[in-house]
């Protein structure tokens, strides 16, 4: 073992089983790769080691990237130690020089942070493909009527264009937040060695640019010993993945009993028993995996909670989720927006249920305001109506209604009419970011514009990201180039 | 009950006490008054209903302001039934028109968000209190030498500014947190009635307006069906306990065998049967909260996923988890400031021991790297000096190893000194970020002028919310006057 | 303050507030009591303390008991100090030797272990009730057919009374676990004081006797320092809400769109704006609950992670946790059992709906395999028939399908009636634990049975507790017909 | 795919890669099998089935079986489908009846008990292994003094023998936990098919004895709609993992500062960059995984929650919970196990800290109770002295502080040295389960006596397993034989 250093005995089987980060490591090691190039030639610039030294360096990371995670040996604690290792085993004495200045602890750090900087990239241009798909579907629904619930009980009519815009605004609120945790994400720990810095001479500046980081995190100490960037990386994910779950939870009923839907095939199962079987089980998959996002933040949180400074190994455990929760958000994401581009919704049974459980009783009750009853006795008398147990309600049955309560109201049954009717009803609603077409009409636009913005934003993040690797291949050319 | 409408029998005795959200309601009263105040002035103003009928209501919710909570009938559901039926109690026919235009739904939500963003207001106050302490302290203490840990084992010297600044920066990076889960909350969903919104011609900025919020939340099933910003207030609140948790977990271990504090008494507690006692009972309790928090998060999430919209009785129990994790996050805060203003740090014992466990093993690895050995091998030639379990080694032994490895290396004892002597070992950390003094230094000029910003940034914040506040008074006032 | 001892100043106001337990302490103050009166008369027994000071301590407790919590002075860290602060008042002298030979530790283990227990009991009480409802309810519906699901989708058909003995026997399972977290719960830390025992010659077994425990936790140090009893305690009542919440969400889907079951109004809400609303709250409460407590557990668990030995101020915030999982554990199940009471089954619409999805779909398959039809064929074949998406299929349908696969199978209308009507395909699942009359029967006759033992040997439970109280409030009164 | 029946088109392809299982079925690919030899053999043996296309299956099985899951085709949904897959291809139209009378939903739920119910055996073994380590070393330090503590403070002296007994009654109650959960896995559901049994004439109580199960879960909806199995697997090793964290927490601490244990080399690591560093990253990871477990559970509380009956596709999400937790659990256990076994306490440091903190405070009041000054008196006297910060005080002080208080006492030197000197006051707490000698011997051989039980109990368990599996073994080399 390169790092056991003092230690004379080798690690018990069980507890190196226990503790070695290998199994997980191949999630950071081409990151790995990234910082170990990024810091030797730093330190070959700052003159801390000798240029032949750094080259030979470089071309044994070369090899060890083409030759893959997997040609690695077992027997090392981490990724870290395995890499290290081989590249002695390549570049002989000179090899020994690449772990000058720096620690695992800021090595590490610098890759967790590599790997989330980009997962999260990735899994931002997803959310905007969502978002892409759901204003689409919205402007193609914008006057769909559909039955909107409370309790899971019919409520009010709504606009199959409007609850797909909730849905969109739900999930845009999950986008700044991955924004936001980007932004305290890529930020380079290196150089900051142990926890105090280092007494080398080195441009903590320059790796940073050369990994398309935006900056450095500071305080070495901070830099090493904190995990809050990781906490709030499986946070953003958990948010988003419930956000999904609550979508996911409506395709399962809307394509259960209420109809509302036609799941595609191609993400529907059947089952081993009954043929006759379409079920949503893409939809549950991304339910549960809500679930098991929360006890992924969870078991982060409790992990970290009470941890002394510097490092602990107890950090490690907690790579782990960041890498399972990333992956899994991804793809779940990518799930959603295919699922989102073939699901069918069925506009006609949307509409037909739209009035089902007597679901115009507050239109009515405020019509009877506007004819001047109080708000509180309106609800009074339709809470009368609705005793009847029937979905519409008409003039006749209004009248009788109006004469139990010895009220003499006329109402004619056009005026009835305007506020009885799902169709009619969803259009009155004209306060700012109701149902009426033009509110929805308004809000598309503004979300299309705002999804524009965004989706530059992204670009332009990723391309810095790219200027700045182009560079540091660059830099690991001009190595190759000097040996032939 | 005003609400129970088409029910004809009363609610069963245990579900009531089981559904009623009474008990903890009293954390939104004054803020549904409020809210109450807003939409009564806007329904008057866009002439919904008559001043009359407006000034009816206002007085007799100005009334039911000044009897408090406590006087409220507990058989009610929840809060807003209470005040309503108060409010009809006191103001008659009139105060039945006090709920037009509007559900439970979207008051609720702006009752939950006001709450939301008083409290994360005052948690941001106490936030730039404890970086103030911390700035000022790391000023006081800027030279003081501490030992370094690593797995709890003494690994470097460092200094007690550079620890204290840590502290500072990851506390710094929860404000950031608290301010964008702010902008998020602080946005008002008043106007969006049950989920559609309203036929009636309301205005929603303006009540907006006057409640101090920043903007509405547009979609009004967006408004009235999610509950992210909630979720996101108490993952705040969780990082920032965490934050705490680790800051506690070394008072508790320095006022322990590590002899680093002296806890003030007002933060100490004794014991009943054991005299001598002086215990952290305040730093185990901040410790025992964040692990609450968790669970709080836990729950909030729990219950959030895979929930349908719009609303869900379920939300309910979402708010206590609110109410609760902002208020004990607060005191908490508050405590650390006190403690952090108190707290006697032992330099001398720091200073004794930043060099126990051959701490400075590093700094003579990197001594040795210096004379041109490579850094693994000057790892292992020190490893091979730390098997003399020592805490500190001089030019002899350090002859001694080289002999033992074959090398022949000269070093002068003042050499040695530099290296291995803890004062100076954390003056040669000077790269960016380290522990010596230049860094240090500017580290606390720059968190000093952010400090300001952010100060500045909250001002502006809470005059914001003053202003439209004072704006409301003003309404209600033209009202009372005009009674006279 | 009673027990701080060698602190020369009070506790900073914030401290105090945020590490006061007084606000919660109310849910031992009776059993602190109880504690105090066997402490005391075991200390009087031993002749460790005369007497006359153990009367004047007993008849101080007395009025105590009688005054209330409420009189207590808030000014003191817990329930305890407050207690023992006012015996002396009441009590001069003799009130300081009541803390004799004991520790706050071995107290607040007794008190918390005395509310579990008596919690613990009532829930397992209740969860008898339930299981009897369900038991009754089954043999009402004993061959009321309803449909069965499987993600959500109709699968096959089942019976009422089938379901609802698997919702018992989930229960069932749960109250298995509350015994024996009950056995492991019921046992006496009493004398075990700080942790290391005490050399007064007190009789632990004795106390444990006079409050009803089954016997005592032996090693001291373990007695005062584990909580693993408590964390048991949440996690028995988490498991039982989250079966609740199981049969909560069938309700609520129940009492929607599937309109299986009508609600009764006692156990629903309505609406503030849409009067016609009947919604299942109840129901969603205890979902919501369910959720919760998995955050009280989560909480139990991170607080109580890594805490070393012995008492740690943090387990405090432990003690919340528990009153309130207990107390709304118990407040639910009582829920459920009167809304199981009053629930109404719609049998009619189960029927009715008991072939959708073409749910027959298996025993088709089943049938086609018993002339012959490898069963993955038969499967194929039926799946066959499910495009055609009708709920059923009669003889000649499947003469067409024989004809496309080419088979040569002869199937008689009557043969098809025994498979493909709902009716009869339960009758025909006789497998053990299957639908047909016999195994229903045969169930419930079995678990009415073991019900009948559970409840003796809570009988059982109780009686020996209540005798052994019976025996302290001799004691107590002993004391008093001395005094006069 | 063989299952999907009546969907035209394939599963998208990220679809696929969200839901399939194939990643983690390798963990129950041998008690699939396991569970298919029982299925067919009882088929054969009801005659449902022919004993020729039974011999073919039999045959295909054990090539597949010998063949390993790694052969297995990954383009299936799980590991049943696709071993289902590879028997149609080994044994053809034949291989097509092995799915008859049963679905996934019990062959699923079935090799999960069979994993659990394995894992658990082991898991309860090593308990044993560690319980009687912890007895043995109890044994080994039976008078050897160490200081105890409360808020990590030194607070009273105690004995090494009794810290280690506490370790081991606290571990002794996960046995407890793990037996019963044990009880209630080994329990069979296969042959309730999708949830409501079958109409096939098969045999529950067969298959479940040549599985080695202990009985059948009846009620056939229960036994395929129910995981609280899982969950309360899931617990046991939390629980058991939160007594690891508690200890390894201690074991952190001891090492470090406190420097009470030599930690071997074998569990311990170095620093990349520290070569003095001898980390207790063993204890750490153990205490991470604690966190680790919290999450899964919470993960599996959550994902259950409110699903409704039967068979819901989230269930899956649930089984890699349980695999990863038993598993890591169970390398925990044996790392525990291997680490008491080598972990050298230095009794002489734990004896020369015993009086620290003036530990013997609680000592010295008793002793002035015992001299007739009632105890809320004595430790305000000693408080007093507490003051001097003195680890050990003499009768002079002593003298002093009663002056001061103006109690005129004597208290002779040899006296005080009784109550004052940390080995004669472990000796004098002889309270049941106190520090004295005899209480401590009289534990271990009571627990020696229990471990013997446990030990037979579990011996029974395995035994009785293995006899159910050589007679399926016998089943399956009866076919073979056959052919032959």
């Amino acid at each position: 073992m390169t790092v056991r250093s003092r230690l004379d005995k080798k690690m018990d089987e069980y507890a190196l089983k226990l503790t070695t980060s290998m199994d997980f490591d191949e999630n950071i090691f081409y990151y790995d790769i990234l910082v170990d190039y990024a810091h030797v030639i730093m330190l070959e610039k700052r003159g801390i080691i000798d240029r032949d030294s750094a080259r030979k360096i470089v071309l044994a990371l070369k090899k060890i990237e083409s030759e893959g995670f997997s040609s690695l040996s077992r027997e090392y604690e981490d990724v870290h130690e395995a890499i290290e290792a081989r590249v002695i085993e390549l570049a002989g004495e000179n090899g020994k020089k690449m772990h000058t200045a720096r620690s695992r602890n800021d090595e590490v750090a610098t890759c967790l942070r590599l790997f989330a900087r980009d997962r999260l990239t990735e899994i931002m241009a997803e959310i905007l493909e969502i978002r892409s798909v759901l204003l689409k579907k919205s402007k193609m629904h914008l006057n769909d009527v559909m039955p909107g619930f409370t309790h899971l009980q019919y409520a009010q009519p709504t606009k199959l264009s409007h609850h797909l815009l909730a849905y969109h605004d739900m999930i845009s609120r999950d986008f700044e937040r991955f924004l936001e945790v980007f932004r305290r994400t890529n930020l380079s720990p290196l150089g900051s060695a142990a926890f105090s810095g280092t007494s080398f001479p080195v441009d903590r500046f320059l790796t940073s640019r050369l990994l398309g980081f935006d900056g450095i995190v500071e305080n070495s100490m901070d830099a090493v010993a904190t995990r809050d960037f990781l906490v709030e990386c499986i946070f953003a994910c958990t948010s988003l993945m419930l956000s999904f779950s609550r979508i996911c939870e409506e395709i399962i009923l809307w394509s259960s009993e209420f109809g509302f839907v036609n799941l595609p095939d191609e993400f529907a199962s059947s089952s081993s028993i009954m043929p006759q079987k379409k079920n949503p089980d893409t939809a549950e998959i991304i339910r549960a995996k809500a679930g098991k996002m929360i006890g992924n933040l969870t078991a982060a949180l409790t992990i970290y909670k009470a941890l002394p400074f510097a490092y602990n190994r107890d950090f490690q455990e907690m790579n782990r989720l960041l890498f399972e929760t990333l992956d899994e958000t991804l793809i779940s994401a990518r799930v959603m927006t295919g699922l989102f581009e073939k699901i069918e919704f069925r506009t006609d049974v949307l509409k037909a249920k739209s009035s089902k459980g007597f679901s115009l009783a507050t239109d009515i009750a405020n019509l009877l305001v506007m004819k001047g009853v109080p708000f509180r006795d309106a609800h009074r008398i339709v809470g009368e109506l609705a005793k009847l147990e029937k979905d519409e309600i008409g003039a006749e049955e209004l009248a009788d209604v109006f004469e139990k309560f010895g009220l003499s109201l006329e109402i004619a049954p056009e005026e009835l009419d305007m506020f009885a009717r799902p169709e009619n009803a969803v259009e009155m609603k004209r306060s700012e970011g109701g149902t009426s077409e033009d509110n929805i009409t308004s809000m598309i636009a503004k979300r299309l514009e705002k999804l524009k913005k965004d989706e530059e934003i992204l670009i332009q993040i990723k391309s810095s990201i790219e200027n700045s690797l182009n560079d540091l291949v660059g830099e690991v050319e001009s190595f190759e180039n000097e040996e032939s």
